[in-house]
Parts: C-alpha cells; sequence; structure tokens
C-alpha cells in the first residue's frame, strides 16, 4: 500500500518536472528571437527553471519515495516486483536524484547561467571567426564541468560521469575501444576510396531558394510521418529538435546558402529525431520522463537512419528526386540521379562535422572525444583549444582549417556545458547500422521508399524503438531488436558495400 | 533596521515574481507556433506558473512584510517615511497581495487553464466565423469572472474591482461619467461629418508585399527611437507588445492583406507601448514590477498618441510619405499626400474596432462596456451576446455585422479573461489628447515630425512619462505632466480641430 502511494507521487511529481522541462524548453527554442541585451536576463530565467527542476529532482521527498520503491545502489530499478514502467521511471528517478544529490542548487544554477550568457559569445565569437571572444567563458565552463565530473565522482576517467549521463552503462574504456575499431575501419575505407576522381557536386551550392526548400522538407517530413498537429517547424543557427509538450514537438532546420545539402539532410536529421520523440509520447508514456528517447545514441541511431542510410540511397531519391528536379529546374538543369547521388554521397575529409559525408564523420567525433577527454584530465587547456584543434584535424583526416570558425567554433555543444555529448554521435552510426540491418531482415525498406510508403518504415521504427520510450535501457533494446549486442562492424560493412 | 531588511527582501520578492511573469511572457510569445494537438498542454504550463505566482505573490511571508512596512488597507503606499519608490513597490505589492490573497490558488490554476485553452477556440471560432465554436468557453469564462468579482468583493458594481486591476482608482461610476461626455460629443461630431463625400481610400486595400511592408515598419520604428538591442518585433493574428526581459520587448504585427492601414497603424500603436515599456526599464526601475506603464490606460495614451495624433498627422507624412510611395509605387501611383491623408482619416462607423478611426472608436469602446456590465450582472447571458452585439452596433454606430467574425468574435480579449480592460483603450485617447496638449505647449511636434526627429518627442514622452515607470499612479502622473486632472474635453477639442 505505501508502495502503491510512494509511485503515485513519484508519477506526480515526474510530471511536473516534465513540465517544468517543456517551459524550460520554450525558453530554449526562443533564444534566437533574444535581442543581444537581453541574453543575460534569459540566462537567468533559464537559472530559476533550472533550479525549480532541481528542487523537484533531488528532494528529499523524492529520496524517501524511491527508498519505499527499494531503489539503492545495488537495486537502481527499484523492488522487483515492479512492472517494467514503473521500473523505468524508478531508474530513471533514481539516477537524477543520485545525481543532483551531488549538486548544489548554487551550482546548478551557476552552471545554467554561465552556459546560457555562453550561447550568444559562441554565436558572436563564431560570427567574427574570433575564438578569443569564447575563449573566457568556454574556460569558465571547463572548470564548472570539471568540477561536476568531480561532485559525481568516478573511478577511472572524470569523463566517464559526464558520458554516463547521454549514454547510461558506457564508459569511456568502452568508447575508447568501440572507436578504435571504427577508428581503423574508416581510415582504411578513406584510403582505399582515395584513388577516385571527386564527384561533381557544385551543382548543390547553387542558390536554392529558401521557400522552396521549406516546402521541400515540409513534403519529406510529412510523407516520413511527421505529424504537424503534433509538431511543428523553424529556423535556426544550430538545428535541433525539441519537446515543448507531450503532442509539441519542434524540429529547425539551418539555412545555408548558398547550398541545399545542410538544410535538406538536416531536415531529414532532425525528423529522424522528432519522430522518435512523437512515436515516444503515447497513452503509456506521455506526460512522463518515459515520453524520450531512451538515449542519445539511440536517438541519433534514429536520426542517423533516416538521413544517411535511408535519405542518401537511391531508391528513397527515386521516389523524390522528380520533386526536387521540379522545384529547382534551374539549379538542377542536366543533373540526372546518378549525378545527384553521387555528389551527395561524395566521400571528402572535410572541416566542418555537420556537413561531413557519413564515412568521414565519425573521425571528426573521435577528434571532439580525445580533445574532450584531455581538456578535462587538465592535459590540455582551453587557450590550446584552436592549436590542438587543427593539429588533430592534420592527423585524423588530413586538412587543416584554415579559421576558427572552420575549425574549433562550429558547434555549439560546449557553449551548453555538453562534454560528453560528441561521442553519442558516432555511437549512433553503429546503432543504427545494425537496427537497419535487423529492419531489412523483416520488411522491404527499399520497396518502401521506392513506392513512397516511407510510413510504413516509421511505424517498423516505432513498433520496435519509438513507442517503447525511455522504458529499456539503450543496450537491452538494441538487444531486444537485434537479437545482438552492439557490434561496430555492421557499420563497417554498411559502408563498405555502399562505397566499394 | 527590520525596515530596510523588509525592503530588500521585497525588492527580492518582487524581481521573483518578475523574472516569472517575464518566463510566462515567453510562452505568451510562442503560443501561435504551438501546434492544435499542444495547446492544451501549453494551458497547463501557463497554470504552473500562474501557480508560482501566486504563491510568490500571496506569500503569507508577504503579508508580513508589508506589515513591517507599514501597509494596510488605509495606508496602501506603506509607511510615510519612505521614499517614492519603496512607497510605490510597497502599493503595487500590496494591492496584487490583497487582491490574490482573495482568490485561491486552485481558483487561479482554474482561471489560467480555462483562458489557455479559450484563446485556441476563439482562433478557431473565428476563423470559422461560428460563434458556437467560442460559446461554451466564453460562458465558463464569464462564470469564473463573475466569481473573481465576487471573491474580490465591491461596493457598487462588479465590475469596479475588475476595472481597479487595470484602472487603479477608476471607478464603474467615473468610466460612466467620462464615456457619457465622451459619446454625446463624438456622435454630435459625426453627424456634423455625415453630410461629407467619403474621401477614396480604395489604395489602402491593394496588395502590399509583406516583406516591403515590414522594411517599412521598421523605419518607421527606428525613427521613433525603437531599439533593436533591447528588442524584437514578430508576427500574429492579434498584435500586441511584451516585455520578456528588461531589454527583452517585443511587439507584433498583424498582416491582413489586401490592406496597408491596419499593419502600418498597428505596428506604430504598438511601437508607442514598446517605447514606453522601454523608457519604463531604466536604471532606477529595471527587474522590478515598476518597469513597466503606470496603467492600461496611460499605456493605451501612449500607443494611441503616436497611432493618431502623430501617426496621422500631416507633418508625420511629409516626413514619411515619400519613402512609402518609394517602396509601393504601383500601390501608390497617382495618390498625393491630401489624397493619402484624407484616406487615412476617413471617418465611418465599421464593424470592426482594431481597424476604426479615431472618431468612432470610441464608440466601439463604450458599446463593449455596456455589454461587460450587462454579462457580469447577468442581465446578458452569453448566448444571446451575438445578437445584443449588433443591436448595440445599429444602436451606437448605425451598422449591423453580417457576420460572427465582424462582430462579437473580433477581439481576443474575452478569450484572456480580461473583461474590465476595454475602457482603458478610450480612457487612453483622453489622456492621449491631455498629454498632447501639454508637449505641444513646450515643444515644437510638428517641426519634429517634419524633418524626422521622432526621437527628440519620444525624449519628451520619456522624461515626462516613461521614466516614471509605474512609481506614480496613474491619475497622479497626468497631474504631474499635464498641471490638471482628467478632463475628456481635450479630446474633442483635439478631434474637432483636426475634423471640422
Amino acid at each position: 500500500m505505501a508502495e502503491m502511494k510512494a509511485l503515485q507521487r513519484l508519477e506526480e511529481i515526474d510530471r511536473e518536472i516534465v513540465l517544468v522541462s517543456h517551459i524550460s524548453g520554450v525558453l530554449e527554442w526562443d533564444q534566437e528571437a533574444v535581442p543581444p541585451m537581453g541574453t543575460e536576463e534569459r540566462s537567468r530565467q533559464q537559472g530559476w527553471l533550472e533550479r525549480k527542476l532541481h528542487d523537484l529532482v533531488a528532494s528529499d521527498e523524492m529520496g524517501m519515495i524511491l527508498a519505499t520503491l527499494g531503489a539503492d545502489d545495488s537495486h537502481v530499478d527499484g523492488a522487483p516486483s515492479l512492472d517494467d514502467r514503473s521500473k523505468a521511471l524508478v531508474r530513471l528517478r533514481y539516477a537524477s536524484w543520485n545525481r543532483e544529490r551531488k549538486l548544489e542548487a548554487d551550482f546548478v544554477q551557476k552552471f545554467a547561467e554561465t552556459t546560457g550568457k555562453a550561447h550568444h559569445l559562441w554565436a558572436n565569437a563564431r560570427k567574427a571567426d574570433d575564438f578569443s571572444l569564447y575563449q573566457p567563458i568556454l574556460s569558465e565552463i571547463v572548470t564548472l564541468v570539471r568540477e561536476k565530473a568531480q561532485r559525481y565522482g568516478y573511478v577511472e576517467s572524470p569523463y566517464d560521469p559526464l558520458l554516463d549521463r547521454f549514454e547510461p552503462g558506457t564508459t569511456t574504456k568502452d568508447v575508447s575501444e568501440v572507436f578504435g575499431v571504427m577508428k581503423a575501419d574508416l581510415q582504411a575505407l578513406i584510403d582505399e576510396l582515395k584513388g577516385r576522381p571527386l564527384a561533381d557536386d557544385s551543382f548543390l551550392y547553387l542558390k536554392y531558394p529558401e521557400d522552396k526548400q521549406a516546402l521541400f522538407g515540409k513534403e519529406v517530413l510529412t510523407a516520413m510521418g511527421f505529424d504537424f498537429n503534433r509538431g511543428t517547424t523553424g529556423i535556426s543557427t544550430h538545428p535541433f529538435t525539441t519537446s515543448i509538450g507531450s503532442d509539441d514537438i519542434r524540429l529547425t532546420t539551418r539555412y545555408t546558402e548558398p547550398s541545399i545539402t545542410s538544410p535538406l539532410f538536416g531536415t531529414i536529421h532532425e525528423g529522424g529525431h522528432a519522430l522518435y520523440e512523437l512515436g515516444a509520447s503515447n497513452t503509456v508514456t506521455r506526460g512522463t520522463s518515459l515520453a524520450g528517447g531512451t538515449s542519445l545514441a539511440m536517438h541519433e541511431s534514429q536520426s542517423r537512419l533516416w538521413e544517411n542510410i535511408l535519405g542518401r540511397s537511391r531508391p528513397f531519391w527515386n521516389r523524390f528526386f522528380p520533386r526536387l528536379k521540379e522545384l529547382f529546374p534551374v539549379q538542377l538543369e542536366g543533373v540526372d540521379i546518378d549525378r545527384f547521388l553521387a555528389a551527395i554521397n561524395r566521400v571528402e575529409p572535410s572541416f566542418i562535422r555537420m556537413d561531413a559525408d557519413e564515412v568521414t564523420y565519425g573521425l571528426h567525433i573521435i577528434l571532439r572525444f580525445e580533445l574532450e577527454c584531455a581538456l578535462l584530465a587538465g592535459s590540455l587547456e582551453v587557450k590550446d583549444l584552436p592549436q590542438a584543434w587543427n593539429d588533430a584535424m592534420v592527423r585524423l583526416l588530413g586538412v587543416r582549417p584554415k579559421s576558427a570558425r572552420e575549425g574549433v567554433l562550429q558547434d555549439v555543444h560546449w557553449s551548453m556545458g555538453e562534454l560528453g555529448y560528441f561521442p553519442t554521435y558516432a555511437l549512433g552510426n553503429l546503432y543504427g547500422a545494425q537496427i537497419n540491418q535487423t529492419m531489412r531482415s523483416q520488411i522491404d525498406v527499399d520497396a518502401l521508399l521506392e513506392s513512397g510508403r516511407l510510413v510504413e518504415i516509421t511505424h517498423w521504427l516505432d513498433a520496435n524503438i519509438y513507442r517503447h520510450g525511455s522504458i529499456y535501457r539503450p543496450k537491452q533494446l538494441l538487444e531486444n531488436v537485434t537479437g545482438k549486442p552492439l557490434d561496430p562492424r555492421w557499420f563497417s560493412k554498411y559502408l563498405s558495400a555502399k562505397y566499394l
């Protein structure tokens, strides 16, 4: 009876936590509309919300509820008698409670305020191509992140507790091993491709009017099954997807004229995230912490599956290329589907992660993983970051950025204090390739793409991934769906089959 | 010493109240982006924020602080020893405390949730031109507003406590008397104008491309002194101005193609509100409740001064008409400034308050005032509102709306539960005319308009009105500036001089 009551109250508090997170999401969505002088106060607003969240997540009452439900460090799911949904709720709340108890409210607020200010400074530095405008706040952030890792505690690496927030159950050592395999495979593949002539992709970098790009983007999203009654789209400097409500899932596109690739594949990518969020918010989960992807890597597996494995495939474009030509007859004059596919799948080491092809992409992530580990360990200082970045680019990809904008200033993540986040992007590729392999053994994906029945792919993903929300851990979900643990070779096999 | 400490804590809580209101303002700003299925949850989010506000505004601690500072029903400004700024803070917080103590948290939340849901229903009903889609929720709202008036308490009219929220110190009887004078004056003027031929204004209702309208709007706002480092502009169904931060003041424009008048004068109108908000948030007041207009009518006096008295004057257009013609050469072909001025100052009884000329406008307000009083008194039911509306239109303005969209569905206010609000629009005209008369005795307004030095007008208004924020009560501020109490005849004199 005490258990029933505790469970009820846990759900009640969890729903309030989600509600406050959604409010914070509205402020995040609005971030780019804030006028220059308003940014500092906006950080204070986010800081206030963070504080309310902290109070809910880490309260003594929460501790008592979790204890009543049998949760402790050796039973993070709570009592064995609980059903799967309740176990998941206990697991998520216990992890947050445990983590937040280690941070004081003042620290949380300081962190939120600092990162809130940093966004604008980062955007300005990027615009001015001047790292020195960003360096002071980034140093503050790295110091705070180090402090955070100390407060969380760790056995092997200060990077462990940061990574665990985004990819529960995965350690720095796991990532190093998996990335070791991936690095070797990618570099071997890049070597093999080196002799080949580069496909002409100049027609992708013409002026494509934004309104028609937006129209095409919406058509593709609609075909994918994005429900505009439950979500909407916007424009931002760095594309993202956010849940502002159980039925208010939003994604943004970054327009980077003259070019169509980044907006187009960015939209499909965010569409993949958005479909996961829409599916994860259902009658079982809605309004609770369970109504979201089970981890960042699993989330990224879904966006990258749509963006690359499906969205850059011939069957996909057999369906959509005629429409694209119809909208952009001048830009695509004389371009047939073969030239188009060669262009959108061109492999070439380059500077910008967001625009990197699916082969070289993983090396961009390895670079960030290495630098983050060094920053945390204290073996690299923020002031030396631009140099370290450029050196690593040469070592991993064989190219040296000509400017900070092309290098160390390109990503928003560090301004948000999110060290430990980047590895999930590459893990996502690995999960996605493995899920893709299973999906293709069950449904005829290519035929569905060719005939425009993309929603049937969405339905398969929904039944196998989306609808489970955060009920299962990422590793367990991957095994449930594919029948085997993570194997980085599936991704290499997918790439080899496609490119060799 | 206890007083010092109480004052410090009062300011601290007040700043938190303002911060939470700003967060709520972000959600309001975002309202029109919410997808259809997300609106209900958005109301819950606003309800949560309202509840936090209520807890801050009406806490026992607040009661003790106010008592320590000497505030009670016969000393609403607190102890006589306090300085003006502290007195104003005590007055504002005491009024809110007193009012909110009379509402229970559950009632506040229910009110917020109901009105939150109503926005969307109103917008849909308006779109579908079908009052029945709006009637059920509006009935709920009227019942809640009646309950609110009961809870606040009143001596003469249930309308009194509602009005007092928006125009402190003004009673229903005051409004009736002032409106009595205004009604007679306006109807007399309209009678006199009746024989005259109507100016041709057809060229105002051509297709004016939105992007060029936005450009012109920004040029005018910039000339007026609107600071885009401290604010921004947007688009919405119903134009409004909101403070989302001390340095984040936003105004919206409603585009109503084919037409330029409503977007253009709507922008100047909201620009007037925004200048007041910008000026009211200064080193003395920023981040506190004092950083805003002292009342809705005073606010409206500033928007209408800019929109009508300045914005529809010949000197204003001597400055701006050449640029308007440059942007819209086709639409304004063959139109000279005389024809343009005649068109934008055309007086004709019409259906839509927002598009009404400055002469007939007051009668639209009298109509709403009468209907609101009747709804509250219970002598009119919501179901009979469309009929009552149309009958009043015939009685006051001599025209009968052909649809609900042209009639009872045109305004957003009731969906927000804001009965008692409308009278402030007309009071604003009266304040504005009186302030205008004083301003012209001190600076050469027409010369400043002609030469584009609009910011000098803004500086005068800032020094006399804006910068005082809410430190003085509206009646006192009006007397400080103009040297006399409110006299509705100044408005009639202004109109007669302009139109006869």
